[in-house]
Order: C-alpha cells, then sequence, then structure tokens
C-alpha cells in the first residue's frame, strides 16, 4: 500500500528515530515509510498473537503496548511492556515464521506496522541495519541479563523499588514525585508477581522508605534511601537511570 | 601470535563446529585460527573479571565455565555455565570496553581464545558474520526470554524438572538415567536457588515423581510424568529438548 506523500513523510519522520534507520541512506527510510501503515489503536485491541505468521513488525509512536504468552495452563505471562520509540517483532525474522508471543495495545496508542519482508529484503543490501540490529539485540541482551540476575537476587520490594528507580527523572530533587505510567496490576505483571505479592512488597517498601503513593502518583522523600535500598542487591556498576 | 600450521589446523577445525564462522570463506577461519590461542585450564582458573577490559573473545573446546557477576553487596550471581561448542565474550565488540560479568572454569577445561580486534575487523567486511551473530543472538534472546518467563511461572520443584528434561538424551526409554553434568551446587545457582531451597525442591520433586538421585546419577522412571509435570506452567508449544 502507497500512501500520500504528506502521510509517507510523516512516518518517514517517526521512523526516523528508531535505531533501526539510524545512518541509513533517505532512500530506504523513505522506502519503508512508503509500505508502512500508521494506526490508532484503543486499549485491548490485538496486534498479534502468539503463534501467528509472522508478517508485520511495529514501532510505537505512543501510548503502550503489552507483549505476553500464555502458558499450557492459561496463566499469562507479560514479556515487556514498550511505548513511544520502541520497536517490536523485528527479532522474529531470525527465528522461524510464528510470533512466539502476543501484543496488545495496554493504553489508547498510535503505531506504526512495517512489512518482515522488506526488512529482509534490505538485510542482504544494507550492511547498515545488521549493525542496527546487532547494537540494539546485545543492550535487549543485557537487560534481560539484568532481569534475571534481579528475578534472582533482589527481593520483591527491592524489584519494585528498581522499577521506580528506573522511571525517575533524571534531575532529581528530594522529594520526589512520580506519575506510574500503566496501572499497578501491569507493573506486578511485568515483574512477574502475582497481585498480592506485590501488594505486599509494596507495603513493605512504604513503610520502608516513607513512601507515599496517591492513585497513580508516588512521592519519595529520598532518592539516595532509595537507591541505597536497592542497588547494594545488584551487580550493575554504573547508574542505570 | 602466529604458531605451527599444525596448530592452526587444529585450532580451525574447532573453530570450523563454531556458529560464527558457518559458511565464511576459508581463508577468514584461518586467519582467526593463527590468531588464536588454544588453552588448558583448571578448575577454578580466572579467563577475565567483570570490568576487565575487553580484549579477547572464547569458545570452549571441551570442560566447563561459569559466567558471573557479583553484587554490590559481595552476593555472587550465576549467569550462565557453558561447555563445548560454546562461545562468550563476542557479543561485548557492541557493547563497550570492559566485559560486564566474569568467567571461571568450572571443571578442567581446553579453550580457544580470539582476538576481539580481529571480529571488529572482520564484522565490518564480510556481512555473513553479521547475519551469524545476529541469528545465534536472536537465538539467545529468545532462550532469555523463556528463563525470564520461568522464573516467574513455575515454581522451585518445576524449574529443576525443566532443567533435567533439556539434559534427557534425545532417544527416550523409561526408566531414564542421567548423569549430571555438574555439581549441584552450581546447579542450584544456574538455577537463581539458594542451596536451602534446591535441596527443599529436589525433596519435593524426587517425591512427587519417584526419583532417585544417587550422587550425580538420576533416574527418572517415566519422562512423560515429568514433561507433564513441568511443561504445563510453560508457554512453549513445541518441544524444547
Amino acid at each position: 500500500m502507497n500512501h500520500s506523500t504528506s502521510q509517507t513523510q510523516r512516518i518517514k519522520q517517526h521512523l526516523s528515530t528508531s535505531y533501526l534507520f539510524k545512518k541509513l541512506p533517505e532512500n530506504i527510510v523513505i522506502h519503508f515509510a512508503e509500505k508502512a501503515q500508521l494506526k490508532h489503536a484503543d486499549k485491548g485491541e490485538i496486534l498479534f498473537l502468539q503463534g501467528d505468521e509472522v508478517e508485520w513488525f511495529y514501532f510505537m509512536v505512543d501510548g503502550w503496548v503489552k507483549l505476553f504468552r500464555q502458558t499450557v495452563e492459561g496463566e499469562e505471562v507479560v514479556i515487556d511492556i514498550l511505548n513511544a520509540n520502541n520497536m517490536f517483532g523485528e527479532n522474529f525474522i531470525f527465528s522461524g515464521e510464528n510470533y512466539n508471543y502476543g501484543a496488545e495495545i495496554a493504553s489508547e496508542a498510535t503505531y506504526i506496522k512495517l512489512p518482515t519482508s522488506l526488512l529482509k529484503f534490505y538485510l542482504a543490501k544494507e550492511h547498515q541495519i545488521s549493525f542496527n540490529m546487532l547494537e540494539n539485540m546485545s543492550q535487549q541482551q543485557q537487560i534481560q541479563s539484568r532481569e534475571i540476575e534481579h528475578l534472582n537476587i533482589q527481593n520483591a520490594p527491592q524489584r519494585i523499588g528498581c522499577y521506580l528507580l528506573k522511571i525517575c527523572p533524571h534531575e532529581l530533587k528530594n522529594p520526589i514525585k512520580l506519575q506510574l505510567p500503566y496501572d499497578k496490576t501491569l507493573i506486578a505483571a511485568k515483574l512477574g508477581m502475582k497481585p498480592e505479592t506485590f501488594s505486599r512488597a509494596l507495603a513493605r517498601l512504604k513503610k520502608d522508605l516513607s513512601l507515599t503513593i496517591d492513585r497513580s502518583l508516588v512521592t519519595i522523600p529520598s532518592h539516595e534511601n532509595l537507591a541505597e535500598y536497592v542497588c547494594n542487591a545488584c551487580s550493575q556498576t554504573i547508574a542505570c537511570n
């Protein structure tokens, strides 16, 4: 599907912020933009299900998307929750014909879908795309490795604290006021906790560090205390937020 | 360092079994073999520590190596335990100048070390190397993603059961007799369990499935029962061993 030049330009502008198109010749980005579709979606819309044939990969313009799997017994496992500027689904071109997770819009969102076939075509021609993907995959690998470490080593209150630290603003001034980006059930799922474990751990964290939480607004009296509470149980040697 | 032609040939034969050199022109593999070093090491030898400058990447010929990190509080986290035909350290060329984990020989081993600089050189010249690395990283990513899922969803006896399923021989005939590849403390660490959690979970697994364990020899009366016990709490839809 080709669309109007202004729509192509608009999509191209969004795509240019993605890691995948870094340092690529403009005509290639335009080619992707021509073949892409810009979409709006409401919460709950399914982009694809685990097992569906891989045909598109996705770039988030705004809103949130949840990547998830289901166990044989029917339990849902949240793989990730992504927002603006994140791409997903592109790595499946190396691993078979079917998505091995599903994707569901978690809050009203705008996204771009791009054909996997075009990525395959340029991957064989344009070395820079391989580099971009390698760099990005290696970063993702490190993030996953850290996540495994935290699941092994940190207790539940520390894992919630680590999540809060990561969404802290870069300019820090105590007390810190934070807006939770999506609802607590999803945060619990992302951290791999049952809702009741999450509630207990959150209560513990509030008590230990005198946090207050009013709906989605969190107030942290001391960033330093939170960092000490969390980061002593981590092997990361440089600041991670 | 260049060594004798026979040594280069020997190293080249080993390297040819690695994913990295798949479909590469022979002269490139020979160039790597010339610059590589074949080494023997005893249990406990440190190959590099977290924070060391990245200079070499490694290929295991036999034996086991443990990849690990330390938290600020000094607790050790086992990232992985690798044996023959596994490569490690090569992905650091995309992520900075220092190893972000350490590597220690876990049982008497033979390994090959290769200069990272040569990999960087060929990565820019030879598209096939990028492909090989992309394919491999994408597989590693899926394995890590599954590991995160299991840490979230499976209980401790199921995770030990899953480990046993993965080391089962491909030709299955009940009862199955398995030799544990390395000692139980390391298996516990790899599964992210404290020794006491591991012991309790193993006792539970033995009871539930009538397993017997005599030192490092495990006898599993029914593969089907073990698979049912473990795999209902997994989202993998095809057999994984």
